[in-house]
């Protein structure tokens, strides 16, 4: 009972931010599917975020994507979401899709667009002023596509100098997140491809600049946990980008690909009490929907996050030290999946009506109507996307 | 001498087919970077695929992908490629992107969708006859998102009975060419992930269906010469479609990310005397070039095929079998890595003089003012692309 | 109720074969650490195996390997096995050992070695008739560690020749089960790396050959549960060494590593009723213990198998069927994963209870005190390893 | 010319170190195939080494594995090294084969196991006096082979310690190399999995802690010259453990499985200056030749290192700078890859000939009767292995 009740408190201090760009239309490559009732506007957006919010109680904050979400009035923009009951989160800077970015953004070897491409994120900077968000998250799709293209080390010390003057116009209670990928859409280097680099950077930077883990963002065979764990313990984690992936990127539902791996993220955070909201650590999802309903598979994503986390919490913290202190490798795997094992969906029904939140939040959504009410009401315009 | 008049006489033989579509402009899910002077219909991609060929002697057929290359007159664009000295090669069809294959094609749980699938196939081999083109190259996106979104074994069911359709409907001098590709654009699963599973189908079809092997679309660690020895020995090698790749997909230039791979599947081929045409392998590139310079990137990748196979000609057969046979490891791979450490660039400089054409086909490009007329000229109008 | 039954019936009618050297010393390349009261001989590890079906119901059978499983007298050995409760399941031929093997066994070049390979084979079958085991499970570690170090074809070539006389001297009732690996202890080329390979050669040999999956032999992202999809259809799935592994090897508890996949592999399985014995698959455990006490191990993984098969037969198969026809992507998923996130741990208990077992069969062996007395009985003599 | 001139200068300077345990027997979890003439003590192992220097004129040190080459003075073995002509390399530590190490070493829940490995870390460092050595080179098997099995963050604290207590210990002149690797033996979790974990604790300790890199420990995927430039760029490389790898791990010859690798990693180095003895970049080979002889595999691996840096010196840098600020991608890749192409066997033979060595040193040794010598005269007695 005890350990169900620490399951509910840690579950009910966890605020999952939902991102901007995911209510919106995506795809791969080859093709994007359009859905109807996406948004067409960064106000629409909010509006889906809001009912995410309303229905799970768990997901107070929604990221901006700028220039995709560029508005005429940004303190509009964040009255707009307080009326709706959400916050602005988490604002990210998009230096991918203009021509002059090719060859890169910040690297590139052009000093003219990497001077653009800093100015964008001068520019993020002042949209968190003006929107109260405190988190400048910066991914870099920059890289090289053949050996040999540029200097990998060159672009080292050019990222360092844009990062460099980024940070110094950071107000003293904003951050700077920095995200690392393995891959793409950069083929043969990305100048920040792994979070060896992301954390350098940020140690070299300052205490205001932390590293983001994009669990889709990592080699065959990468233990993300344990990079949990690195940057827990050096005080440099800032947060995640959820996601998950079999194979190759990041545009699945978080948990859906691998829910132990999941557990076992949140088993370090749990164990570091980093759950809690005065640690400041983001949990925010950054995937695609692109064939399935969004708005349901964002709900379902931040059901995902909340059942791992409920079972982390769960996890009987003595006899596991104690089984880790004997050496009882068994012991101590078995209390860890024990937790797993739990089928925590009644506590967390259970904690929801207690919130007065309906104890399904998928299928109060389906009964809500808010689908048909888009899907009708959100026509002629252009639908929201990754361009746009 | 023998070896090096062996290398020549297995490289003069080798046509490489280019594709039409790495000529448009392609990019990745994050942005396309347009090209200037880039075809804006199919008769400018010949037009193209005419110039490469012109300048290496090497690439005499052209792939076509169906919807992108649609004409309104097939046997005239055919024509046109015999005016410019090329032949239409394959034809690719394209079931991924249409609104109605978002889930899947010819395995779509909805049997009117099979139904418009598979009648692009048979459309293709319309497209066969009118063209002259002997080989229907299939590769599918359908797979599925999600564990549980549709039956794997159900699909399998599907993907039979439209290939058989397909298949019945062939010519007796064309063939089927059926890829595989491990991920992508389906993120859980593929409905051809491996050559197992097109292989299989293939024995099920007959003699003219067969496998081929896209570099690009292997899970880390796979030998890829493995397969082409397995396929060749058992007559099931269709053809490649050749390009590299670091980590994911396979965009880049054949033999950019791994010569040394590409040289070990080449000595597979040349001991097999598989490079012989009446054997008819196909040797296709299917690369797309985002960010370089397409119609150069076209004349460099088939020089790198060249040069692997001119490598792959070098090895001393005799030797290596004599090593093998002795168990004498470091002997067998020291002659193989003496034939690729091989500089065998002026060997193929001397046998383009021989045929009249310039030693160094990229600087005759560069020096040849193509580029310029294209991009002077092909304004107005849109550029192709993955999409048209 | 009614899936309850159905997951209770589906798990009792389902047999785990254990392996005779799960039970002995094991370790990586790097070092072997013994653990007290292992097996000295093959004798002492029947009792073990013995104690795990006793106390799980579900591991009625053991297999061997020979010659780490050689005695005098087969027969005896068998009656042994049967006088303990459990029977001799399958033969695993053991090629890999002798020093001849170094470049092969029966792909080596020197035709002396390969035949001394296919005796032992040979002599495998022999055995079988002895103890009435049906089934002959092959393994080779054959392959080369640098390219151009043997002719992969006429490796191939080898194989099937091995595989054709070997197959040709089963009984009638008696298979061939034909595993792969993707590799070590080959590093370069395996002579069997992927399901294709091991699919196309049962297929040769004729119905009696069909394939072994050992779940921790795969490329990182290759999908299992599609080659048991794809294998069930085609009749040609002969069973599973089960095991789980991280990255590079199947040396962990079976379901350790990803639960989740193991559930989805028991989901094809259901889906076909190949869980039913008369289907003839066999579930085997293949794994080592190398830091973990080894019956309890072994217990936790027939527990494993346990609750992914029951998880599996909770799967509601309408709705998941028309989910899926209708397109359902979430709903589909959802149905999937409702199953998945059931904890039936309970319903097993009870299962147990319904049988005259403990419900908790780990905790049962921690107080049954077989531990202690084959910790103080087995001494002296020699610990049976991987090498005896 | 001048590049050429360059190229042989580069070569010139560069030393590669051998390791004791590349002449001795080694294998896989599954086999050691032992071979005629193996050392049977440190001395003999020297003395191979000196073959190797002798024939190449490119391998003065020779690296100790403690307590493989344990001895009863070192200082008798260090002037047994200086009479052949070579030197003491790196003292590496061995934590991993004691019982004691069986859930690690430093990282060990157990204080005791940890006081122990401690220890033996310094007494490595005594050893370095007593030879001379500069470099203590640290690889710890620590990890754990199950989720929960240990506290990840703990292990990290545990580390750190013994860490910091072992580069208090060192002298003024000597350093301490941090090895990384992704996995093996721990199956889940590795205490120093990756490049970021190394430098994270490097930056911590001080100057004189610097990062290995071993060629073969990385998850696929990963970019190793990314690696290696940052950490120039850093400061923080203190050198390689070269080998390959075609998947898992890393007991093949350097340059064998993707001989453009180690180009690449060349040209950063080399772009670095970073060849120059005076930066104190340690060229380590550690491998194995499990199936091949050794002495020849050696010096063949030492050939490969000059080769690639042969052709890394052979990049036109002015060239490649200008195509990399043009934004020119082919031109910048065609570039590099020229250098690649280019056949610099002959170029090093003639360098050879210069230094009064054979021009081609596998043959040398073939007809020094050297291994004639060391198979009749190294009977009896023991073959020195892993173990020994």
């Amino acid at each position: 009972m005890r350990h169900e009740d620490a399951a509910k408190a840690a579950v009910r201090g966890l605020g999952v931010e939902t991102a901007s760009w995911a209510y919106a239309n995506s795809g791969t490559r080859f093709k994007v599917f359009p859905q109807p009732g996406v948004p067409r506007d960064p106000y629409e957006k909010i509006d889906d975020a809001a009912v995410v919010h309303r229905l799970t109680g768990a997901a107070p904050t929604v990221a901006l994507h700028i220039p995709w979400d560029e508005v005429d009035d940004y303190t509009a923009l964040a009255a707009h979401a307080r009326d709706q009951g959400v916050r602005i989160g988490a604002i990210n800077a998009n230096v991918f899709q203009d021509d002059d970015y090719k060859l890169g953004s910040v690297t590139n070897p052009d000093p003219g667009v990497r001077r653009k491409a800093t100015d964008h994120l001068l520019e993020c900077i002042d949209i968190m002023d003006a929107t109260g968000s405190k988190d400048l998250k910066l991914w870099f799709a920059d890289g090289t596509n053949y050996p040999g293209q540029d200097s990998i080390r060159a672009r080292q010390d050019r990222l360092a100098e844009a990062l460099a003057e980024t940070y110094g116009r950071l107000g003293a209670d904003q951050r700077m997140l920095l995200e690392y990928k393995l891959f793409e859409p950069a083929f043969y280097s990305t100048d920040v491809p792994d979070w060896g680099t992301s954390y350098a950077h940020c140690l070299q930077l300052g205490e205001r600049a932390q590293v983001v883990i994009d669990t889709g963002h990592h080699a065959p065979g990468t233990n993300i946990e344990f990079i949990v764990a690195f940057l827990l313990r050096a005080g440099k984690l800032g947060g995640f980008d959820f996601n998950s992936r079999f194979y190759a990127d990041d545009d699945l539902m978080v948990g859906a690909a691998d829910p132990f791996q999941l557990f076992r993220i949140m088993h370090e955070i749990v164990s570091a009490d980093a759950h809690d909201p005065a640690q400041g650590i983001a949990f925010m999802l950054d995937q695609c929907h692109n064939i399935e309903p969004k708005i349901p598979a964002i709900i379902r994503s931040v059901l995902n996050v909340q059942e791992a986390t409920a079972k982390a919490a769960l996890v009987d913290a003595d006899a596991l030290a104690k089984a880790q202190q004997d050496g009882d490798v068994l012991g101590a795997n078995g209390t860890l999946m024990d937790a797993f094992n739990t089928d925590v969906r009644p506590l967390l029904a259970t904690m929801r009506e207690d919130q007065g939140l309906d104890p399904d939040p998928v299928a109060a959504y389906e009964r809500s109507g808010h689908f048909e009410t888009i899907r009708d009401q959100r026509v002629g315009g252009e639908q929201a996307g990754w361009g746009a």
